[in-house]
């Protein structure tokens, strides 16, 4: 029934690379199925004005996709003069949703950039950014703690995230873009690996939903965001 | 317990004044005890490119703030040059809540462009204005419908907001300013007057929530829009 | 022979409403017939570069249309990317004409921002935004002298201003606006209470006027001064 | 008693060269003194969408500075991002000036605009431009009448245009930067050479006026104009 | 004697991989060394206004580097508002290398639209991206001709591009970051693979040359491109 | 053959006057024929950041065209809200050339911003800007080696620029906007007088270039160096 043929509660194939670019303290390469994005992490001695002097530390994020990751081209942003509406709201959602699993007093008076660019979308970038984000973050991390800079581990759980819709009718897992264009009710579920809640957007076009559908809906990303922690995982100790 | 000495499903007094402007063709002024955000509709004939020839309408927002509506006086963001983040978030979601109680077929092609100005702030300015909206919208209907432009009614339920948040440890419900600056969870529920759901937003700074905080605030929210309602229908029926 | 059935020489009814938001240090709803502009003051400590040091005070106006304010629709500043040149002219009048009224090694070095945001209109808000801005600046610098701040009265005379022009041949007082949109000469009379000139801006759109006239057009606005100053001090004193 | 060693009454020297670039259909440069403006006028088939098919012709304007025409570098304002306050205000009363002295019927159903390009300032800018860009304009308007695109002449009368102020407590004539830069009082006066008046603007800062002291300026002003505009005669008919 | 002990005429590894996003009509990801660009081409039937109706074709070319691309991470251009100085230099070069190439009568009347996205930079990034970018170009063309849109082959001759410099007193062939940042002449050359010179861009920051000199570059240049065109021949036949 | 009449290695007639502006420290205003820029040298004791307390100079440039130097007007940068690619392409190339002929040791820890602005346009502004802006910048650093603020010479040698093309299948000497909008290949050739050189760019659109023909325009450039130093020298020594 779903244009890819999967189950309702299947996931995309998951993949995440890590060590892309040379440059960047943390980076990888998150697939889901074909929505790919690069995710780097800076770190900057540096913190916003309004922490200065606090000893807490900042993570942050900014978002963007390439011109072509889409099915017809895109106007890049920076020939435009100004980010889109959308892509503020992504950006604040990934720097919002890492936060929440950062211990800021550990990290101490430094900030932390994830910039998550979309290669190639397919449904699911801001889901795919935050759970690539987090292994972008947990490896720059791991280099302040391997050089003393940083003792005591300011991230205890992984953060990840997933997409859940009602489409044609069915509670279904991880949209593909196929999915989400048709879908009249989507949301976006970010959690801890504990199943801790950390940002539920849940919201309808077209469309309302009553609660049992919500709970549905949780049920599978608790489910998703469970598989997507193996994956963090398994890639931030290769 | 909370600043304001309301009980922890207590809402703030709710007024909703009707006709303040004499230019639009639906308008009200709502206070949410100290949160005042005046709600103007406007009726075009045009629609946005995408929906051309469609026969389907539109409703679309902005939402600002005066620059002193605010404890400390904020930057005027027409002298700034664009419009923040957090603004552009805001103005989606309220047309995205607004079109989601709204039978677009109905409409017919044509545009209302819901504005939302802050004049006082003090917490919940976006439930504020997505309440006060839909009385601005149902207004502007009326006349579509009294000229005999419209014939059915595009607008079968109202579409109300409010926030709810853990404060202290504890649910509660219609955050004013104090309570939600200290809040680590707080949500936006955006319900129809049947309590479908089109809209949950529920987010943490610093914090996390389980499923039964979720399920909590979501009851709280269930009271606050059913008291909502009955403002917004004596309003328009005034 | 007015549209609006007023003699030659009257005013429209004016009222000001003071204390009219909670966190400005003054403010007022000044209402000129329909025209309805909502002035704030906000006080800051700090000055700008060009003064910083010297002691001297500064008074500077930010001034802004509601899109609805108006009988169509107009852009919104924020959403367009910048102020329009109409606006930026007219805060700046603003600005210039309250501190010609203003001692400024009296009020010592500080600033007062006036914002004068137009809620609705329907003619002469630059000349409402100045008359209503002085009240809103008053209670401002009462309250820097209530706390001690402020030793020496800064504002020696109140400030007003009134618009006149030729209408069907005839100089009438206060324009509204199906006079304003109709008149070929018109023009903007800031004054002090004791009927100094602090700026004239006379202008013809597709026509010109005689010195005769011009003196014409300065008795009535003489006279529109001295009713807006006892509306004035009516108010402060309130 | 003015640093210039002039009389009270005494305008600087004032000539106009005119041809000065090839492509333009007309251009002056005028020289105030000090004070070089380059004015070029550009005939264009299209007016602007608000008067299209009304038959009537536009004239409009526009003013820069170059960064170093001042006395210490200004930001060049293509680099700056945009026009500030004080060059929107100037290039609309420019438009506006000039507009007040043409026949827009007579003109027909085209655009002339003017650019005023301050190659050196010393006070007067704007006067300068208003008596150069209708020099210009003009020009323009003779190479439409010789072609036959234009019967009727559109301009009946030259518009020209000078400052007066308040020079150490005395009236005095054309205002040179160090006097410009001094006066509490200073006005611009727009007038066409049969004395009408087009545009006042007298404005005040840290001081205020009579309207004994505002017609002393005018009676002053009614002078330089008569003499400006025997120097633009002379131009347009060398 | 170079940082990579490359010899003096040696170019960097070169790879290029194609077919690596799905949704362009042509793309590659090539690899110079650390450099590393994803180019992509857009067909889309409109061309710019200029050439509307002429029945050329038209190739352009925009340019971006993600953020963290470099050593010390770059602010995000989308997110500054504009497209820097060096940006827009770079992509018209690319654009205008490219267009030397093709035969614009044969492309017909459509445009082709070349990103280059700089994942990784370790020097000569616009170098990379003409000889990827012709790459991609090739690949979208050929699905051009393969459908029948395009009968006549419009890539007569591949277009590669190769920076040389003097470096250490020494002129070298394809700079790579190390030696880019101290080499106080450097070039870049864009040939067709017959040898025909599209452009030449020599510079000397703290530097001069002599005519000796840029020919021991060009030849090199030759050496490179020569190289280069094997790659790229490959990669369009795999 | 030439439009012009000229013969293939005959340049326009050149001529730079000086001291055009009472502001700058040092100005000229150039004329190759119909193309005329006034060069301006504004001298400051800041520097660019990454230089601050290097000990070292910095010489910049800015360039712009007045809306009506061309034969239909353009549009004016600064009410575009930003410069042109084309404008910061040459802008930076004018200071990379400039700097290249500065001992920026001998200069000191100050610097030098060079504004060209095109009053009127033939083709070669910016080889024109480079020359005249050579002038300006000699005769600032002359005032400063005349205060005793500069001692050691930072100008050893003049710079200069000419363009060449290849028009009508001939090789010709600074090319006027005739020659270059029909051009298939032109090139910028910027040198010291002793004939190092500085910058090449020579480009082709819809079409390629030999060696060989580039060694012919280089030969010409040299040639149209030689004169314009011999008019550089004369303007400085007047």
């Amino acid at each position: 029934m779903r244009p890819s043929g999967r189950k309702l509660n299947e996931m995309r194939s998951v993949s995440i690379e890590t060590g892309v670019t040379k440059h960047a303290e943390g980076s990888c390469l998150i697939k889901m199925g074909d929505t790919h994005v690069l995710c780097t992490a800076t770190i900057e001695d540096r913190v916003p004005p309004f922490i200065k002097g606090s000893g807490l530390g900042w993570v942050t994020a900014e978002y963007g996709m390439l011109p072509r990751s889409t099915s017809s081209r895109m106007r890049r942003e920076a020939a435009t003069g100004k980010q889109g509406g959308r892509t503020v709201e992504i950006q604040r959602l990934i720097g919002r949703a890492l936060r929440a699993g950062v211990d800021r007093v550990a990290l101490g008076e430094r900030q932390i950039t994830i910039d998550c660019d979309v290669i190639q979308a397919d449904g699911g970038t801001r889901c795919a950014s935050i759970t690539g984000g987090w292994v972008a973050l947990r490896l720059a991390v791991d280099k302040l703690m391997k050089a003393g800079l940083v003792t005591s581990n300011p991230l205890v759980d992984p953060v990840a995230a997933v997409s859940c819709g009602i489409y044609a009718g069915q509670p279904v897992l991880d949209l593909d873009y196929p999915e989400d264009s048709e879908a009249g009710v989507d949301g976006n579920f970010i959690m801890l690996a504990s199943g801790r809640l950390i940002e539920v957007q849940m919201s309808a076009e077209g469309a309302t939903y009553s609660r049992d559908q919500m709970n549905q809906l949780l049920d599978l990303a608790e489910k998703g965001v469970a598989e997507l922690v193996v994956a963090q995982k398994a890639a931030v100790n290769a």
